[in-house]
């Protein structure tokens, strides 16, 4: 961790520039901003409170805008777009490839969609409401209409005339896509193919047909997945006909791979997907008041239980004490089987019998730790209070508590799939209500059992 | 999600795989597996326990061999390894491009990693030897060295002429790279544009030099913020003297961010990165005991406030009900705030002036969920326990609780991050710590000041 990387880079940028921000001086700003790319541009401006980010905003090229739109979250993108006149949207849009502004015009306001329509030609605001029609998050939402098709019963040669004569090709154009009559797909012929194949070969021959094509109703996870699985680049779009729509390459893949990251790593911790680092502090916390709220039934739901053992806390003031102990050590511990349990779901890697399996070896971890940190808690206990029964107490509850808690954290995701529940969202807070409500009636109640006679 | 998804396929194939390995007949797994591409057989293969992985690894064609081990996490490809004979093995890595060789070989014993490099011919060996010369995790460790090379003053009819003598291009060419006299990288030509250009155009003319070569040592992380930044389809990697080394594509940098995401979500939950869904239980056991062994320290600490309050808990017991209450709620919000701060710090969005803007922004959203779980919660114990000093008690700690939880949560990141260590697993059990002991503080200290006088 000691050499700069990018992120340290990113960091040293983003303190220059609030120190110009700061001292008024637009002109550096300018200049470091515009060294930027629409990316790292996007990154900044979510990095900014509103008021400066409108600022910076104002100082980005205008011909980087479309692409900076498309590079930040969705209440970043609404800040940027109330700030701007409708032309310089227009024309924004206009610098766009139609899967980018797929992505955009569904944020626009509905008359300024008819003028951007209004502004492009008829093939491409043919293709664009094609993208359209597609929902969020699938593969006609990320695909790129725009290739380049050859018929199969053409030379190598032929389709190298044809391209020669076209001049320049779409962004990131790979593979030349081989169709029916009817605009079918049939296969596709890698570039690299193109130029070392015999010029008399017939395009059928060399085409590549080992790539199923993706259909445009696929979600976005679903095309992630079969990215990884097959090593891909890009991959054709067709639809339920087989007729093809158009081309995904993995750089937009890589994008789903990130927000899905991103939206695990804050649902673990209850907070909305939405969620951005200045989100205005009232809508951020109605959002988060639903998680607290039910947190707080759950830990209702604890305390009433040791409500229950009103009798024994009276006269031991110890258990009292030492009560939050089990039940955080439960918490914990279900968390790590559970954490474990929802990747295999989401991976599709626990169906069947080696669910069982899993459950057995967690079952079998738990009772292990359990076990250990039973003496270690027994020992600690043993000597703060001098009492062998509070020790056998806590120590017991300790392997009862981390026992429930393998249970629990392979038992609970595994339900909730089941019930059609996302594991990731709902599972922590039933596994720790578990934790919690178990490891104050193990303690408590072994408390009662061994100390009030 | 009602509908099937990939995962649910994966899932499903999962299910008939272990009947089928259940009730012995191999003959029809042999016939699933291999209709598998060797990325899904790595997930099968991760998803099976020890005796029945080795049953499948024992049906996959050999040709996969090599594939299969490199898409295997470091624990599951060991037991497969330990299963192959030294031939099996050193065919396996025949079949493997370079990067994915030098992936395999650091899990080679030595002895067969000397088998491997006699089986090879001097100009793979010697790029092979130059790919392990470079730490795990660095571009130089996830370039292929395997690419084409064209110098600056010839035409692209010459290229072309070239390309088409050599014959076959290495997996993935989409690029010629054009170098200097002594290998120094000057730019690259799309195949698409060799296919457009004027044949007569010198390669200079035509060249493109916008993407910056990447220097060898770069790490992994940074390549992958590298790629998303600059939407990157490959890109070269240089030596410190702008020797041209190799390429990566993105479907390397996939896999880098796919760890990564996994590596966060499993260090938040206090799992080890190597940790997998059948790694052995006494294993699992030892590396999850570390993490809460630290969580019983720090319970202790909770406890040892808590046991400061003897008197008033002796005193009224609802005190000991509803103390768990406090301290949970503010756990998760301090959760919220710090996986927020810790996702922005870790993409290099806060530095300098704006943590102190993140930091006002997250004392008001905790002050106003403080406020309004304070009323709500003081209601409950209000008809609980019908004792209004009681209720003023809890209200009083939520609110001062939340605002603390706000605090902690952006501020311990932030220093952990100072200190350089990484505040995704240090982070969450320093917060929960600070909130539980100031739950437990707050709650019980304004207790003993409101009830016992």
């Amino acid at each position: 961790m000691a050499e700069t990387t990018r992120y340290d880079q990113a960091a040293r940028q983003l303190k220059l520039l609030s120190q110009a921000l700061e001292s008024g001086r637009l002109g550096p700003v300018r200049r470091l901003v515009n060294t930027l790319t629409p990316a790292e541009i996007g990154d900044l401006l979510e990095s900014l409170p509103l008021e400066q980010r409108l600022i910076v905003w104002g100082l980005v090229d205008a011909e980087d805008d479309g692409e900076v739109l498309v590079h930040v979250g969705d209440e970043v993108r609404e800040s940027l777009i109330r700030d701007m006149d409708p032309e310089e949207l227009v024309a924004a849009a206009d610098t766009l490839d139609i899967d980018d502004l797929a992505d955009l015009v569904e944020d626009l306001p509905g008359h300024l969609v008819d003028e951007v329509l209004k502004s492009m030609d008829r093939e491409n605001r043919e293709r664009l409401e094609q993208v359209l029609s597609y929902d969020e998050d699938t593969a006609g939402r990320l695909m790129n209409p725009d290739l380049v098709t050859v018929r199969a019963d053409v030379t190598v040669d032929v389709v190298l005339r044809y391209l020669r004569m076209r001049g320049e090709l779409p962004t990131n154009t790979n593979h030349v896509y081989v169709v029916s009559r009817r605009h079918q797909y049939l296969g596709r012929v890698p570039l690299a193919t193109l130029v070392t194949a015999d010029p008399d070969a017939p395009i059928n021959r060399v085409m590549d047909t080992e790539v199923a094509p993706i259909r445009a109703e696929t979600t976005s996870e679903d095309v992630a997945k079969h990215f990884a699985d097959h090593d891909l680049i890009s991959a054709p779009v067709v639809d339920e006909n087989n007729v093809l729509l158009g081309r995904i390459t993995v750089d937009d893949v890589v994008d789903v791979i990130r927000e899905e990251a991103e939206e695990t790593v804050k649902s673990l911790a209850g907070l909305s997907a939405d969620e951005e680092l200045f989100t205005p502090a009232a809508r951020a916390m109605r959002r988060r008041a639903i998680w607290l709220g039910v947190n707080l039934l759950t830990a209702f739901v604890a305390a009433s239980v040791i409500g229950q053992f009103e009798a024994a806390l009276e006269e031991i003031v110890a258990l009292a004490v030492l009560m939050p102990i089990v039940a955080s050590m439960g918490g914990n511990a279900g968390l790590q089987a559970m954490t474990l349990t929802v990747r295999g779901l989401a991976l599709g890697q626990l169906a069947g019998g080696n669910i069982r399996v899993l459950l057995s070896k967690e079952l079998r971890v738990g009772l292990m730790n359990g076990a250990l940190w039973a003496v270690v808690v027994a020992s600690a206990a043993l000597l703060w209070f001098g009492n062998p029964l509070i020790s056998a107490a806590i120590g017991g509850a300790m392997v009862i508590n981390l026992f429930l808690a393998a249970l629990a954290g392979v038992l609970v995701p595994v339900t909730l799939q089941r019930m059609k529940i996302d594991p990731a969202i709902a599972g922590s807070i039933v596994v720790t209500t578990v934790t919690d409500v178990m490891g104050f009636f193990s303690f408590l109640g072994l408390g009662t059992l061994l100390l009030l006679r």
